[in-house]
């Protein structure tokens, strides 16, 4: 079909570009930066920016922006603090002692978009969370150019502690963090938003790499008791519909008329939105104000598609959230899903297409791993060594069972 | 180059049979289990067995077997108990209730070996770590034949607690868990490890379905100061390199005599192991007895390649833990890594490949994902929404703004 050939040929041009980055490093990347992001540039260097440039634009910024940026970070330490995994280790009877280490990655790759679209926003949900767990060094890559927008990205990472930043974007700088070049360090892992290049350079290189998550088209679903203001809801709706065509904006209710409510509102509110058409053609698409039999029934579909927002428009929202199983982030009463875009404290990055039957928002467990540590005491030796060694036997692994069998002996000495 | 082209060729193939067992289900299954497994069967029930199949294979095993299984299980819960991530949530200073549910997964689908090699410990080691974290239904496809090692398997399903197993494998087993059939119900998760086929089925199914890690050859690396007996050490080393000739066994010591008494004892051990050839042939390819200057000199390289498995065989091994920022697992002192592939109690499952650097060893949290919780008040949304607002028209998205305003209008009224 038209649509695999073009996912095969998407993936054979993202391989050869993380081919080329890798063979031949710098160079390679700033041929791309011209033709792929327009930035010519004869070094890296001219396309690296320093906390100093972050700062700088932090005071070009208006006032109210930076306050704005500032608040919004503050929220997002306070929520992401919570999210630290704790090491621990306990003796067992034998004396053995057993526990998990938590370190930090040292070091972080974030992918900001930065064409049309810029979100400095995304820059506090991914930088913080990696701040907190405690990484060494983080470093964006982004298309930038210089304008207000972007000017807003930097101070973004002026406010959420970024180190370095390359501007440039695409596969090639996904695979320039990946790979590592002879300017840039190679990274641990790999997060951050991104389109169609970024998300397959993503899909190629994890396994070398860590990566979060490949994000979809984003959705909001919405439970309504009725209880609401329908134009409220509208909004809701639209904001979730405005992000691109391929968007979904669902509204479950078992209450007619209030659904009724809610299309006229939609049709009242869009006339004067910049992006009407957009939204209009995600309603279309993928939008949908469906009548349920009860709040139970909508819970039940809720957790079939598992959508990225779920907000739960509830006179006693408390009384359906124990239903929910699968939402990656879940918004009560009036609460509206765009706070938890910018300001709430929550991630805003959250998995989408389904995926959070399984997945979890972006947090800072993602930025640390684990290690297990086992110091086994010598009655503990003397104890497991045989039923490791009988276990062994029977997988066929004779030398396993000698390494235990050899501290049987030891211990007995 | 050939490797590419076989990569290339794998991917088609393994792309081709996810395609069908998509398309066509029990029946490509079905095919595939006879053309791949030598499992002929016309219905995929002569192909399911139940708690009551493991229940009878752990009456057939051996007293002593079974023993070894329940009291490696018995360590494994114990150990797993401390890894459940814990729900959370807080009031903030505007009354905003901020918080993170953690819900298991319901479904998860285990990936066993059952050709030549089967691995009974790999059930327990997946499979109880689900069960802790709540997961409802548990299923395994394992290509396993009538013999005493897969009633081993099926004794250790018994011990572990799995509710069903598919005697199919490779990419069609992983194929039908991903995408479902007309018998098996679609998985949330796919974990375990496996040969080409499984692995690469995993990497192209990830996405739909969450997966745990592509796991690689397995390697240790051990520290050692030169107290413990060569010999011992030389076993340790063996047990690594018996896997497969791709495994590797690093020994790093600034003691040049003990290097050669260890060099010495392989030698000597060697000779009477079954499987000497391979092991001769994965020390050869990939293992390496190094002279290191110092321990900090060992610890630096062992960060450096981030090892699955890292042994501190060293009178004194917590002066140098705090110095360890990569490996999976970490043996203290005496502590044999093959203790931890049965019955220590950590998992055996464990990051390979450099990927410590930023993977951890599979683990309850693994089997759980989070959801954040968001309920503002109505002082909240006030003070919120013009921040919010201000924040979404820098990035163009207008109905966003209006959304949280929508609040504002709200809370004033």
């Amino acid at each position: 079909t038209g649509i695999s050939d073009n996912q095969t040929n998407l993936a054979n041009l993202v391989s050869a570009i993380i081919s080329d980055v890798e063979a031949r490093g710098d160079s390679a990347l700033l041929e791309y930066a011209a033709r792929l992001d327009n930035r010519k540039a004869s070094t890296l260097k001219e396309l690296t920016l320093e906390p100093k440039d972050f700062r700088a634009a932090l005071q070009r910024i208006a006032t109210e922006d930076r306050r704005a940026l500032e608040s919004a970070a503050e929220r997002i330490r306070a929520y992401h603090m919570h999210q630290k995994p704790d090491a621990w280790s306990y003796q067992d009877a034998l004396g053995n002692s057993l526990g998990q280490r938590v370190t930090p990655l040292k070091r972080v790759g974030f992918c900001i978009p930065g064409g049309q679209a810029s979100y400095p926003s995304s820059v506090l949900m991914t930088v913080i969370p990696a701040v907190l767990a405690g990484v060494e060094e983080r470093v964006m890559v982004s298309p930038l150019t210089q304008d207000y927008n972007h000017d807003m990205v930097l101070a973004a990472a002026a406010v959420a502690g970024l180190d370095l930043a390359y501007c440039v974007g695409g596969a090639h700088a996904v695979a320039a963090l990946a790979c590592g070049t002879q300017s840039i360090a190679r990274v641990d892992k790999i997060v951050g938003p991104g389109g169609l290049y970024v998300s397959e350079a993503k899909r190629q290189v994890f396994g070398r790499v860590g990566i979060d998550m490949i994000a979809g088209p984003s959705e909001v679903l919405i439970i309504s008791d009725g209880h609401a203001e329908a134009s409220t809801l509208a909004l809701d709706l639209m904001a979730q519909a405005e992000h691109d065509s391929s968007s979904q904006a669902l509204l479950l209710s078992p209450d007619e008329r209030h659904l009724d409510r809610v299309e006229q509102a939609l049709a009242e509110l869009l006339f004067d939105l910049p992006r009407k058409n957009l939204i209009r053609q995600s309603l279309e698409n993928r939008g949908g104000l469906i009548l349920c039999r009860s709040l139970v029934e909508a819970a039940d579909l809720a957790n079939r598609l598992a959508p990225e927002h779920l907000e739960l428009a509830l006179a006693e929202p408390a009384q359906l959230l124990p239903r929910i199983d699968n939402a990656g982030a879940i918004f009560l009463g009036a609460s509206p899903e765009v706070m938890g875009d910018y300001n709430a404290g929550p991630s805003h990055c959250l998995p989408t297409q389904g995926t959070a039957r399984f997945a979890s928002p972006l947090g800072v467990y993602d930025f640390v791993k684990r290690s297990s540590v086992i110091a086994l005491s010598d009655r503990g030796l003397r104890q497991l060594a045989a039923p490791a060694a009988r276990l062994a036997r029977r997988e066929g692994l004779e030398a396993h069972a000698r390494s235990a069998e050899a501290r049987l002996i030891r211990s007995e000495s």
